[in-house]
């Protein structure tokens, strides 16, 4: 077979603040890949058919020598990030044509070599949920949910959760599991068709945090005894302040800080005048612990409608600067997802 | 018999940013008591034996209207804290005449008539023991590292903590501890007297935080697993940056901020890039699960000498202003007690 396209995103240059598409990230055809001999190195061929944006990707766009968990993207490479793809051959025995890989080895490009090394998991294609429920719900933000909720929310029937971001991926899973423990749920998010979204979920109180003021909001409906934080700055601070004696406080992100800088907390004394807890949440150091639960249970139940999704579904590489941007402004509706190729 | 003088120490008014010993505290020796025939209204009649002084003290000298977890002192009255008194008269029948009390009970006078509901627990005289230790290594200090090391380091073999206000009774018991569990221990406090004693208690590296930068410190002898804070801060910046990865951060006090306001945290981040934990320490909310076992253990050790403790002993009542200064400036040797009686 002739060499085909292997369009690709490559990062660009470091943002000041929100990335810039066409700059920060630069969509790429001139590639060719020859599917039939391109040299593999004791690896395999994929087929990419979805990929997952997500707001951790901003911290990878710095400069590399800036020290994190998470290694940076090097300019003119490209992005890569969580996805599902088919393998088309390989010259990995554990890994055979055919396979459906999910894994954070996936290249943003239309085919990937990969190496025997890379870190992947198979999936089974379910016979009613799409791939791209599999970097969602099903996939990486699901477990973020699953697998901190399990882990530190100690959550008692009747407790009060406040969880941003409560339309998110993340935040979405979370109500649902704040409500099937029994707790009252404050749910945030920024636009009224996701408080819309997280009542339907059965949120309690929904609101948006752009036209409701949130310490309003958890004086009246708290204190709080767990609180989902997705954002840092202002809001954390409001829910120290509204939080109640001994209240859990599951760190997973804070968003209101990666383009324009963190906002310095003031008034951290909370910790210790409340007993509060506050856990940082980084889903891969959890895996080993409930992987085995959550794709034995979620699935399942995403499927039977149990529990709820949405996603905002992109066609195509082109569409992935834009998208992210999406992501860091708050103004995607739902999960983010690309579909790559179709099988 | 004659009435007798009562002393006492007053709280007179709010402090700008450190206390000023005969504003802030004033001494008054202008009342006195019928020790026979001061009505007792069904409570007792406590003579004061010896007093605590502590760096919480501080949050109380604020105006009235500010929340805080704990109550605000009233200008005009006395102060109050953690005592050590022997009863003289009672109407209390769970209360006999002779027994010695221990809580939060005491105001800051020689004599004090204590109602039936104050909040007190009964303590026996130890063959080898000053009752100057029961508040200090053997009272609330040493229960606040106990519990709070206990409930939260979990601490394994091999593992590197580091403590703050090492040589005070609380970080100095924490030391102790931290080396009974096979931990390195890294200390810090203010000056070279308190290096040498944090050395002859164990701590496998001291430095005087006012000499030596403890940032230098930690990125040597780190990252740290157990980070026990009294300071906030800096310093509390410091132990994010040079944590490791699911680090145990046991918040007990933040003293650094206590009189000129707390510092905005910067680097909050880091508690979900490490997976770190803060947890909010207030004693009282532990005594249920580790009263028993902290004195069936502790006073024993703290006489056999298998643990040490050091004590800042003033004589007086009058002596009190001064002495609460010296604790907020970090100026005191070790835990400061008032011996305002010999039985």
């Amino acid at each position: 077979m002739a060499p085909v396209t292997n369009a690709r995103v490559l990062f660009g240059s470091v943002p000041k603040d929100f990335p810039i598409p066409g700059e920060t990230t630069i969509y790429d055809a001139s590639q060719t890949i020859d599917l039939d001999n391109a040299p593999l190195n004791g690896g395999f061929l994929v087929k990419t058919l979805v990929l997952s944006l997500d707001p951790y990707m901003r911290g990878k766009m710095r400069s590399p020598e800036k020290k994190s968990y998470t290694p940076p993207f090097f300019p003119g490479e490209p992005l890569y990030g969580y996805g599902v793809g088919v393998v088309l051959r390989s010259e990995n025995p554990v890994v055979p044509v055919g396979k459906y890989v999910y894994g954070q080895f996936s290249n943003h490009q239309q085919y990937s070599i990969v190496e025997a090394k890379g870190e992947f998991e198979f999936l089974d294609k379910h016979p009613k949920l799409p791939w791209t429920v599999f970097v969602g719900a099903a996939g990486m933000p699901g477990k973020t949910a699953f697998h901190g909720w399990k882990e530190f929310s100690k959550a008692k029937k009747g407790e009060v959760a406040f969880i941003t971001t409560g339309a998110g991926p993340v935040g979405s899973l979370v109500i649902q599991l704040a409500k099937r423990d029994g707790l009252k749920v404050i749910a945030s998010a920024g636009s009224d068709d996701k408080v819309k979204f997280m009542k339907d979920i059965g949120a309690d109180v929904a609101f948006n945090y752009k036209t409701t003021d949130t310490r309003e909001v958890l004086e009246r409906e708290g204190p709080i005894d767990v609180y989902w934080d997705n954002v840092g700055g202002e809001i954390l601070e409001a829910a120290l302040d509204n939080a109640n004696i001994n209240a859990r406080f599951i760190e997973c992100g804070m968003i209101s800080g990666y383009n324009t800088g963190q906002q310095d907390i003031k008034n951290l004394f909370q910790l210790i005048a409340k007993s509060i807890t506050l856990h940082g949440l980084l889903v891969f150091r959890l895996h080993h612990k409930y992987d085995e639960e959550f794709y034995r249970t979620i699935p399942a139940a995403l499927a039977s409608g149990e529990i709820k999704y949405t996603e905002e579904v992109h066609h195509g590489l082109d569409k992935i600067g834009d998208a992210i941007l999406r992501i860091q402004k708050g103004e995607n509706t739902a999960k983010v997802v690309v579909v790559v190729a179709e099988e």
